[in-house]
C-alpha cells in the first residue's frame, strides 16, 4: 500500500469520515505546502505531551511550564465551590461554558454508559468521580448537577451516576439535580413529544 | 386547461405540495375506483357543514344533532376552569391533549403574529380571546398559559398576547405563564445553544 | 370517527402523505372558502367522466364533445408513424414531451414489472401493447424505443417488454432500442459508478 | 491559543470540515494511543517526499527507489497510446480506472476553470497539457477524450481545453470527444431534465 492509501486508512478512523473523504483529505494535504504539513505533523506529535487531563475535573487542558496538575478552571478561586456539574465529555463542558450561565466546578466522565452494559463502572471515571465528590463535600459542596443528553444512553448514564453517588450525597446532605426539560430553541409545539410537553408544562413560568 | 390540470392546480395550493406532487395526486385519483372518489368529494363538500368552530375555544369540532355551540372539551365539567391555555392552532391543541398532561381549558388563536406586523390584532382572534378571558375570569380563572412554539414568530405572538391580556390579568389577579424551556427529547448537550442551556439550568430539578 | 378524521384517512392514502400531513390538508380545507371546496369536490367527482384512456396509447386524456376515442397526440398526423416509444406511466410521457426531442408515437404500459413477479403480463398492458405494435407495424413502424428508468424495476420491465415483442419485431423487421446511458445533468465524474462511466465512454462523441 | 485549538484550526482547513468537527478530530486524537499519533505524523510529514507528480500525466504517484519520473500507468506499454483522456483531478482518474472500461493514457488538469475566469490558463496545467499532446501526437495519438463533470464549471473547463487544443488537433488530425450524455444509474425518467432526455434519445441503442 502506498503512502496515499496508508494515510487515507488513518483518516478513515476519524469520527464520521468515510473512505472517500479520507482520500480527499490526503489529496488536500498533497495540495498544501510543506509548512502546513510540518505544522500539522508537529502539533499531532506533541499533542499528548502538551495536553494533560486535569487531576481534578479530568478535562483536557494545556500543560504549562509550572507543571500545574489542575486546569485553569479548577484553580479559579472565583468559581462557586458549592456546585459541581457532571458531564460526559469535554465538548459538553465547552457548550456549558459558552452559555455563560454556570459558575461552579465540573467533572468530565470521559464517556457514557450504554444500555444493558455489564460493567458500567468501567465506561466512565467512576472512582475518580466518587473521590472528587467526597473531597468537594468536605469543602462545602451543596449541589451536584448531572448534565446529560436527553437520549437513551445519556439518561442511562445519568441513572448510573445517580446510583453511584447516592451514599455520598445522603451522608453529606448534597442536593442532586438534572438539567431542566422543556421546549428547546426551535421547538415547534405541534411536533413535540408527550414527554417534552409534560416537562414544559411542569416547568412553566 | 383540462380536468387533470385544473385539479392539479387546486392540489398545488395544499400546504407543502408542489406542481409535480399535485399532478401525481390527480393520477393517483384516476387509478382509484369511483367509490373512493365519491367518498372524497362528499366529505370535502360536507366538511364545513359538519365541522364548526367552537364558540368558546374556537377549535374545529364535529357539529352534532343537538346543535351544540361548544366542543366536547369546553362542555366537559371535569376540566379545570382555573386554567386556560392559549395555542396558535388546532394541531398544537392536539399535541397537548395527546401528552395527557393538561386538564384545563383552551383557546385557539387561529394564527400567529409575524415580526413587524402592523395590524397584529387582525392576525389572531384578539376580540374573542379577550372576551373569553373576561368571562372565564368571572368564573374563577387563576392562570393563563401561553403555549407558543420557540421561534421568532411564536415568541412574537406570545409577546403580543401577553400585552393584550395585561389589563385583564391585572384586574382579575390572574397568573400569566409560558411553557418551560429546557432540553427537549433527543437534545444532545454538545449541540445545544446558550439559551436552551441557560433555561435548562434555571429549570433544573 | 368525525369528518376531520374520516377525510384525513382518505388523504393518508395519497402517494407520499403521512397521517400528520393528511390532517394538515383537512385543516387547510377548513381554512378555505366554500367555493374552493365545491370546486375541488366537483372536479374530483367528474374526473373519471372527463378523463378517458386513449384507445391507442392508453394515456389519460380529456374526453371531448365529439367523443374521440384517441388522444390529440395519437390523432396528430404530423407525428412520425415510424417510431413508437414505450413508457411506464403518463408522467414519463410528459417528461419526454417537455424535452421537445421526440416526434413519434407512444404507448403507456400503466405500470412496471417487479423483480421475480410471477405474472408479469398482468402488471402492464401486455395485450394492448402487442395489439398496437402489430397494427403500427402494418402502418410502417420502423423502431420501438423502450424508455425505462435506470433502476432494477425499470430494467426488469424493459427486459419483459423486449421479450414480449421479440416475435413481432422479428416478423416485421422493426428495430428495438433503449434510451442511451451516460452522464446525466449534474453528474460528477468522481462519484459516478462503473456502469455509467462504461456507457459514457461507449457513447462518447 | 493552546495545542487543542491550534490543531483544530488546521483541521478546519480540511475540505468539508467545520469548526465543531475539527475540534472533535482533536479530541479523537487525544483518545488514541501514541503509536497511532506517531504514525499519522510520520505519514503526513513524509507524504510529499514519497508522493510525486508524474512527469507525464501529472497524477500523484508513489516515488520508487529507482526514481522513476513517470507513474506506473504512464510506463505501462500495454496501454493504448492512441487514446488520451483529460480529467480535472486524481479522483476522476481513479473513478475511470475503477470502471475497467478505458485502456488509454491520461492527463490530470489539477483543477477546473470557473465561469468568467479571467486567467483560465492559470487554473489548470495548460502548458504541460499542450506539451504532452504534441509529444503523444508524434507517437500516434488518434483521440482525445475530455472527461468533465456535467455542471457549469465542468463544461466551462471542457470548453476551454477544447479551444486550447484546437490548433494541435487540427494539425495532427486528432479526434476530440467528450463523455456521452444520457440516463445514468438510478435516473428516473419522470424526473429527468430535457437535456438529459434529448441526449438519451440521441444515444439510444
Amino acid at each position: 500500500m502506498d503512502s496515499i492509501n496508508k494515510l487515507a486508512e488513518l483518516f478513515k478512523e476519524f469520527p464520521g469520515i468515510g473512505s472517500r473523504q479520507a482520500k480527499r483529505f490526503v489529496y488536500y494535504l498533497l495540495s498544501r505546502n510543506s509548512g502546513y504539513l510540518e505544522n500539522l505533523a508537529k502539533l499531532t506529535l506533541e499533542l499528548k505531551r502538551q495536553i494533560k487531563n486535569c487531576s481534578s475535573c479530568f478535562r483536557f487542558f494545556p500543560a504549562d511550564a509550572a507543571g500545574a496538575a489542575q486546569c485553569a478552571l479548577c484553580r479559579d478561586a472565583a468559581r462557586d465551590s458549592a456546585s459541581l456539574m457532571i458531564v460526559a465529555r469535554d465538548a459538553d463542558l465547552e457548550a456549558i461554558e459558552k452559555s455563560h450561565s454556570y459558575n461552579g466546578f465540573y467533572f468530565v466522565l470521559g464517556g457514557t454508559v450504554p444500555i444493558l452494559e455489564k460493567e458500567p463502572e468501567k465506561k466512565i471515571r467512576s472512582k475518580a468521580l466518587t473521590g472528587l465528590v467526597k473531597k468537594r463535600a468536605a469543602e462545602g459542596l451543596k449541589e451536584i448537577i448531572i448534565a446529560a443528553s436527553v437520549n437513551a444512553e445519556g439518561e442511562n448514564t445519568a441513572d448510573f451516576v445517580a446510583k453511584l453517588l447516592t451514599p455520598i450525597i445522603a451522608q453529606f446532605n448534597i442536593k442532586l439535580s438534572g438539567l431542566g426539560r422543556g421546549l428547546s430553541t426551535g421547538t415547534e409545539l405541534e411536533y413535540s413529544d408527550a414527554d417534552t410537553i409534560k416537562n414544559a408544562l411542569k416547568n412553566r413560568s
